[in-house]
């Protein structure tokens, strides 16, 4: 199953059987909002905290995944997954409220495909017929834990990114009708020495560089064999420089189907998001919402989705520690040969 | 490999050959000292922060893990490990001075044997050959974190427990002498409404429980199959309570095979560590030097390791909410049948 050095090939090609993302109002206003199952009007979704709006979200996302995926909440066996918050607290409610076993993951922003890659070797090895992997943000939740509490109204610099309001799950299952997901390369901690929480992107360039080489150099792919590869939360600042940094080391990018999944969530200019877009739900909801739907349509037969993280912590950040990252990548395609 | 609902099987008996612990000075005055492979004379371990010194001791645990495995750091293939701190810091540290592959996990207290389970999977699938599991925590910064700062000299109740400073780590490879990991059984998040986080043993017991008789109906098992049954840190207060709930529905535990790795790190009244241990440290140093001893020894043929967590964060807590709780059990035989 081990693949080169710290790729996974899934040779009984797990599929994803059901998706669903709910995001908030700004990504309801960007251009993918028809791809989203559920927009809410208000960032508060009617709860009395933030951190109560987040779990709801986990908790829909979560329960639509399930219904899009046709089958019952007992045939449910593991839930995977993790967020944003202290303790990865909007999982571990959303996991009491599902009530199945469940693994708690933290990989930052690469949590969504952490969890996918999880969740898809327990089920290509029998750990699981059905197992649910899933993620989410909210801005106001993220923003007061990493920066200052968004009523404070702080200013913020251009390569500040904006967190997307968003929780994305999918079933992966044994059998049955949908996208299969062929591979995860495991991400190594890269840290280039930035200390700047206002400058996630370019922080987190480098691990998403090298995470896509390792799977080059694992798999014996090349970009061509995709038809997008799409990094998570790069955004502005870090998209850029992931692609000048893959070029100069040889591997051929381009803006057709090199993309980054907080770029595509937003209407970068118009809705003043600074760089992009971020967080945990941020290539969940592009992932599960858009791309899948184009896998489905047959507009897009092979993906790779490299999910990257700025694994800081407000304390460590604080301490004037450097914000190590890590990038996780899953190779999903349409299944038909 | 799934085995009844939420039991893993290794049928391919992935082997424990390298196990290291480290830990401070409380830990070292206590009855397990002579099984740690270092104890720091200091809590500060001559580092600048009580982070920094966290993070040391999971740094030299991985290290001394891979010697005593005796196998070179290259060969290690990834690395799976959390702790309690926000965004497991410590972890993504310690990942990025080991350089392969992390996958980073949380489940409070429960990770210890979260990150075994996972590491045990991967290596059971063929995923890896080589993974390293290990888990951290330090007094210092989970009471300045979850309570308050240990400089302050707050007053804590007697149901309060005391945070292990400590780190564990194993290498779990597909073959090898060492202990066998049999079977991990995968908790569920179960929260009874308790709030008070200086009461987390009573917590966290009704989720050992959940997990305990998840484990026996999904592998046949009985008690009388294992030597040793041992808690995470349910501590004085909530060892009795999980006795107590297993004996009234049935399931028989007697004092001298059902333990508490939480009143064993600490000789509980003379070192006034209130109800007992707890923290990731506290099942990780027990088990992997206390417990993998006896069982190399053959004093131990086969121990159930259930690793228990309390999934609150500090916001959770301030905002009204109840601790989710999990436990995580995963079986361990001395490999000769």
């Amino acid at each position: 199953m081990l693949q080169g050095k710290q790729t996974w090939k899934f040779e009984n090609r797990p599929v994803i059987i059901g998706a669903a993302t709910v995001v908030g109002p700004d990504e309801g206003d960007g251009p993918l909002a028809a791809d989203f199952d559920l927009v809410h009007p208000e960032l508060d979704m009617q709860q009395k905290s933030w951190e109560k709006a987040e779990r709801l979200l986990l908790e829909q996302a979560s329960e639509f995944a399930l219904n899009n995926a046709r089958i019952e909440k007992d045939q449910l066996q593991f839930y995977v997954g993790g967020d944003l918050m202290n303790q990865i607290i909007s999982n571990s409610f959303a996991a009491r409220t599902l009530g199945v076993p469940n693994i708690g993951v933290f990989g930052a922003c690469s949590t969504s495909m952490e969890s996918l890659a999880i969740a898809s070797l327990m089920v290509n090895s029998g750990a699981g017929q059905y197992v649910l992997a899933g993620t989410c943000s909210h801005n106001c939740t993220a923003e007061k834990q990493f920066r200052y509490p968004t009523e404070y109204g702080s200013q913020k610099p251009p390569t500040a990114q904006y967190t997307v309001t968003g929780a994305g799950a999918v079933v992966v299952a044994a059998t049955g009708d949908g996208p299969v997901v062929e591979y995860a390369t495991i991400g190594k901690v890269i840290d280039l020495g930035i200390k700047d929480p206002f400058n996630m992107g370019a922080a987190m360039a480098p691990a998403a560089v090298d995470t896509i080489q390792a799977h080059f150099n694992d798999t014996g792919r090349t970009p061509k064999d995709y038809d997008l590869i799409v990094t998570g939360d790069l955004a502005s600042v870090g998209h850029p420089l992931a692609k000048e940094l893959l070029i100069r080391d040889g591997v051929p990018m381009n803006d057709t189907t090199f993309k980054d999944c907080g770029l595509m969530v937003f209407d970068v200019d118009r809705q003043k998001v600074q760089a992009g877009g971020s967080g945990c739900g941020c290539s969940a909801v592009v992932t599960y919402g858009h791309i899948l739907k184009k896998i489905a349509k047959g507009e897009l037969k092979r993906v790779l989705v490299v999910a990257t993280g700025a694994l800081l912590s407000p304390l460590s950040f604080q301490q004037g520690e450097s914000i190590p990252c890590i990038a996780h990548a899953v190779a999903i395609s349409g299944g038909k040969e």
